[in-house]
């Protein structure tokens, strides 16, 4: 176990996860339990941010998100499982750390930047929408976390957050947080079922590690392939083809992916048959994550009491901080 | 006691309360502690938003103006006096209103406008400066307060937390906030010594409620008058004649003053004999209040346990309402 490192990872609880979550984090965390203290967050402060409106599609997916983390293997004996909205701490943290941050600092984070106009909010952002950055820096100095698997898009997040951090421990003449360095992921993004290029539950076009196996026929059979690929016959193309995309991710058998690619550019190989390879090899990955998930699924008051349990740890670490934290501004009133 | 209404009120421990405040709302506060439940908040975290490099300062003054408090009469039996930064639920109940709230909405808040103009930010404001009225209505209404004793330069900040109020309640569906009535002060604003519109401690121009007797004599005799009347023998204007103001505001002996008055636009009352006569009424006013305050500084630990109590009191209260805030937004997870 490496002790120095602290991971602090998480989702937003807005939808069940998917094969993207899987191949680009989930997966990755079943292995770095092993070797790192991993703290997991449900994010669902931050999820209620865009979806304030909304309460209670967050409130539902804490638990499908919960299950899935467990379905895919993530061990609460290893990695710990947390509810933000739980711990008070980050709210205390994120209001100091509001004050370290200019307002146009914020609005020059090109990540948020993206954001707010995808979601079309111009000048009339939420407050809490612009500042996510900040709560996110809480969300992992809270834990001392050190180590935060990111894609590209997180990178500014990560750049914000180590502002704050020296900012902090430069005003308040302290050692008190640790920078954080960025874990990049080894895999690329995964594109969605029809060929865009990213998986997500609102463009509908998403295969969920929840979906039952004639469902993932169904999503697979659907697939966006070559569309100049009318007969079997025809050479086919690769480049794009998201359907051998998704072999090169989680088929294992390497040379039978090689041996398909080929034969597809050649002609002579059936959208049908490449797609029922990916069926095979799709069902396989998820049938243990499916019989584990509704094994857990039977008793969710279990899974709960797993939620509880992490948080709980969670707050104990997470007052630690605050104590020093309080200590390095002089807020100590009780010393 | 009018159990109906729940007042909060406070203030920013930057400095020790002189006169203005003492007219301003202390002298109030004594009184309303009779008729209503009456909070009153050591806002260390507000005083950190364009103070956050300087916390020593913020420290010292929980102390000194718990002194003032205690010493003008407010009585811990009656008011609850607490330390914000010790009751977390403030901040979590902030970082929840930041969503029902747009940036452009904050900055269009004249109060702050104002103050960020003063300040110099620009474009350059902290975001925990810019979002302080969101953290003024967690401050209100996580005590589920109902009257707040406000000049006309509050009105707009309590507008605000009435917003975010009626959004609460109307986006979650439920009447858990109440809404927030202005207590308009019934004294106008006291001028400095210097005859500026403000006394404050930062324009040097302030009449310490600690001040010891001599300094009052050496601050009164430095005082505005009227600067045509040379000789005791000219008529004297009273209109921005400070002496006269502060005899308005402090001395009970009305018709004394109005005398005075008479006598000084006549001609032939000296500056000093004004000013004498009010040396006499504010350290009839102060030397209780200096002998309240020298008891209690004698025992500091005392103070603080007073403040402990209080802010004790007041999370069980802040966590009764967050309670109903997170079964409202379906954040209740553990039923």
């Amino acid at each position: 176990m490496n002790q120095d490192k602290v991971i602090l990872t998480g989702d937003r609880p807005t939808g069940p996860l998917h094969l993207g979550h899987y191949i680009g984090s989930l997966a990755n965390r079943v292995i770095l339990q092993d070797t790192y203290k991993q703290f997991i967050l449900l994010a669902d402060m931050q999820a209620l941010t865009d979806n304030y409106d909304n309460p209670l599609k967050v409130r539902a997916n804490i638990l499908e998100v919960a299950l899935d983390y467990l379905a895919v293997g993530i061990d609460p004996k290893k990695s710990t499982i947390c509810i933000q909205s739980m711990i008070p701490q980050i709210a205390e943290l994120a209001i100091i750390y509001l004050n370290l941050v200019t307002i146009s600092r914020l609005k020059r984070n090109p990540t948020v930047k993206t954001e707010i106009k995808q979601k079309g909010y111009g000048e009339n952002v939420p407050a809490g929408f612009l500042i996510y950055p900040v709560h996110q820096a809480a969300d992992i100095t809270v834990v001392k976390g050190t180590l935060v698997p990111a894609g590209e898009d997180q990178l500014p997040i990560l750049e914000q957050a180590n502002e704050i951090v020296r900012s902090f421990n430069r005003i308040y003449n302290c050692s008190v947080l640790p920078e954080i360095e960025a874990m990049m992921s080894p895999v690329s993004r995964l594109p969605g079922l029809d060929g865009k290029a990213k998986m997500s539950k609102s463009l509908g076009n998403a295969l969920f590690l929840s979906d039952p196996e004639d469902l993932v026929v169904k999503k697979v059979m659907s697939m966006y392939t070559d569309p100049d690929h009318i007969h079997a016959t025809d050479p086919g193309k690769i480049k794009g083809n998201v359907v051998f995309t998704y072999l090169d991710a989680f088929d294992s058998d390497k040379n039978l992916v090689s041996q398909m690619k080929e034969h597809y550019q050649r002609g002579g190989l059936g959208d049908v048959i490449v797609k029922k390879r990916l069926i095979e090899v799709l069902n396989n990955l998820l049938e243990p994550i499916r019989a584990r998930r509704s094994e857990y699924a039977k008793d969710p008051s279990t899974v709960m009491k797993i939620l509880f349990e992490g948080t709980e740890k969670t707050c104990k670490i997470a007052e630690d901080t605050m104590k020093e934290v309080r200590a390095a501004m002089y807020l100590d009133y009780h010393t």
